[in-house]
């Protein structure tokens, strides 16, 4: 193995699904790396480079090292169970309520209607699973602020207030020519960023939003009315830290409900999970005799990728995994095997322990 | 006078700011007039042909004559004093109340916000003089529902649910390209002449919006919007009426805030509103030897227009107004003092009442 190959070996090194320096030259997203070692206790998302860019994280590391207030807000659009994505984002916000955030979680309902169509009645239905998903994860419900978008009504005065500075040209450059549902629901989403600064919640404060890298428009269109809105509220603008996505697990571009093998719930039956990690797109050879000899490529394995991002907390065993493949010491059916045991028994656990906060999940909600 | 001439004599003949035909051709607004004779008990403005046009407005004058279950909504946009286009509405108003018809008097605090600016808190100022004047004027509160826009979440819930529906091309059609407040003001509107239809007020029902005929786009927007929420909501399209609108008094196109002296409003000092009628554009003759012989012009003139839209309630007394006017036997100096009299008695009595209500009026709308 040449030098240069080998400095390419990097088990957090996966190939991305877009050119994500480009974000950073022509958005402002700042890359995370250069602030890894400032950060107190880092999650295994900003050690894996998962979290791969920020806006204003700096605030926030200062507001954790220095054990001043700050708070971090994220949600869920109640439009299905959660996957990979949702749980990505959930444990985001339970890291930083652990680092003494003031915590906020929003269940998106209005968004859920205005852009797919979802009645607020099933929304709710949706939400009690979802909040209980949350919880059973380790969310703490006595130190976070969760609520349903349509019954907020901060978030909704906000977007009102919000409403007259934006003009028609702003929001078609960023959302498209939609429906003036789906206007109203950004500036509702613009509410939510900025809830955790009402003067209810003890005013300006550093928040984090911990998004998927697709989300950054709503965070560059909050952030501009941050500044519009700086005299009236005295608003800090928000900053937000970004995480890559993964592929789907058939290979298709993204993990996406229209294509049901690329991804899974936690909660559909095991069976089907199982079918969909059994089938998915590695980086294996054409045959097992070729992988022994060469190795597999993790770098672009859907399996390797939801270990990573997902199931594997110990960072040494993630590297021992990328080894073994890249050595050819482990092969895909092995690897697939090992994944769906692992992917299975968290599951089960998660599906046990959300029972136990369907109820709270319900009073939380306000949802008889 | 020869047959033809004698033929176009009419007290009710206003000339109007604009060819309302075509509203029937282009809009589908339908004359007033072949209903009238149907109508139980008419007031002056339907008498008197300053309610010209109407859509579905049959649906009231069944409910009216089978005083069966019906409603009417109308409101006023705080951003200052009572003047003669809210007084014509708030009159409408309580004439269809008179007419047992459950009443909603909207107070437009978001429009007033989205299109001109004026905070929450200043609207709420000045609509506690607007509500003790619309009590002053007869509104009987006991039956009537008063309420700000931005407090009354039904209203919201609507505009929301609306919104889904309203393409961007709808909406950019009506109210061309503006800022996205004002787009959601319009939605807001939409919810508040539905308001009266949320089953919290007993369900669907024909309800009545007197307008100025410079309000009827609101009334498309809000028309198209029942019909698309019909199977949801169970919505009967809205029935409106349309008056005519008056020219400046200083013989501008309109009555204007931008132009003062177009304009008085009904708590203005009476020095002001003498001024301004004394000021006023006439249908008189250059010298006072040629208005005795050829008589004046009232149907181009501002001061007999209000005397006739407002301030005189005996048709006979506007008839005769007219045809003094007409024959040369009054000149204008004598009729605008006449008319002021009437205004600055009309004003000063209002002022009194108002004095009364203002209590109420900060009880209704909660302000302290």
């Amino acid at each position: 193995m040449g030098k240069e190959e080998k400095a390419r070996l990097d088990p957090w090194g996966i190939t991305e699904i877009e050119d994500y320096s480009r974000l950073y030259k022509d958005f402002g997203i700042k890359p995370f790396k250069q602030l890894l070692s400032k950060i107190p206790n880092p999650n295994m998302f900003m050690r894996r480079g998962i979290i791969f860019g920020h806006r204003d994280f700096e605030k926030i590391v200062e507001a954790m090292k220095n054990k001043e207030e700050f708070a971090v807000l994220s949600g869920i659009k109640p439009t299905g169970e959660f996957h990979l994505g949702t749980l990505m984002t959930a444990r985001e916000i339970i890291y930083f309520q652990n680092q003494g955030a003031k915590t906020f979680y929003c269940v998106a309902d209005i968004e859920a209607y205005e852009d797919n169509n979802i009645p607020f009645e099933k929304s709710e239905k949706i939400a009690v699973g979802n909040i209980a998903d949350v919880l059973a994860l380790g969310l703490d419900p006595k130190k976070a602020y969760i609520y349903m978008q349509s019954k907020e009504m901060r978030v909704r005065n906000f977007a009102m207030i919000f409403a007259r500075k934006v003009t028609l040209a702003t929001i078609k450059a960023i959302y498209g020519e939609r429906n003036i549902g789906l206007y109203f629901s950004a500036l509702i989403q613009a509410g939510d960023i900025l809830l955790p600064q009402h003067e209810d919640f003890g005013g300006p404060k550093p928040t984090i939003i911990p998004v998927g890298v697709d989300q950054d428009p709503h965070l560059r269109f909050t952030r501009d009315l941050a500044q519009k809105f700086k005299r009236k509220f005295g608003f800090i603008l928000p900053s937000s830290t970004y995480h890559k996505l993964i592929k789907g697990l058939d290979g298709s571009p993204k993990m996406s409900k229209r294509n049901p093998m690329s991804y899974f719930t936690l909660h559909e039956p095991p069976a089907s999970i199982a079918k969909k990690i059994s089938n998915a797109f590695t980086g294996g050879r054409p045959t097992v005799k070729e992988q022994r000899e060469l190795g597999g490529i993790p770098e672009v394995c859907s399996v390797y990728a939801i270990n990573m991002f997902h199931f594997i907390e110990d960072d040494k065993e993630v590297a021992k995994l990328y080894s073994d493949c890249k050595s050819g010491n482990i092969i895909c059916g092995e690897c697939k095997q090992k994944t769906i045991d692992i992917v299975l028994k968290f599951v089960k656990n998660l599906e046990e322990k959300r029972k136990k906060y369907i109820d709270k999940a319900r009073e939380i909600l306000q949802v008889e």
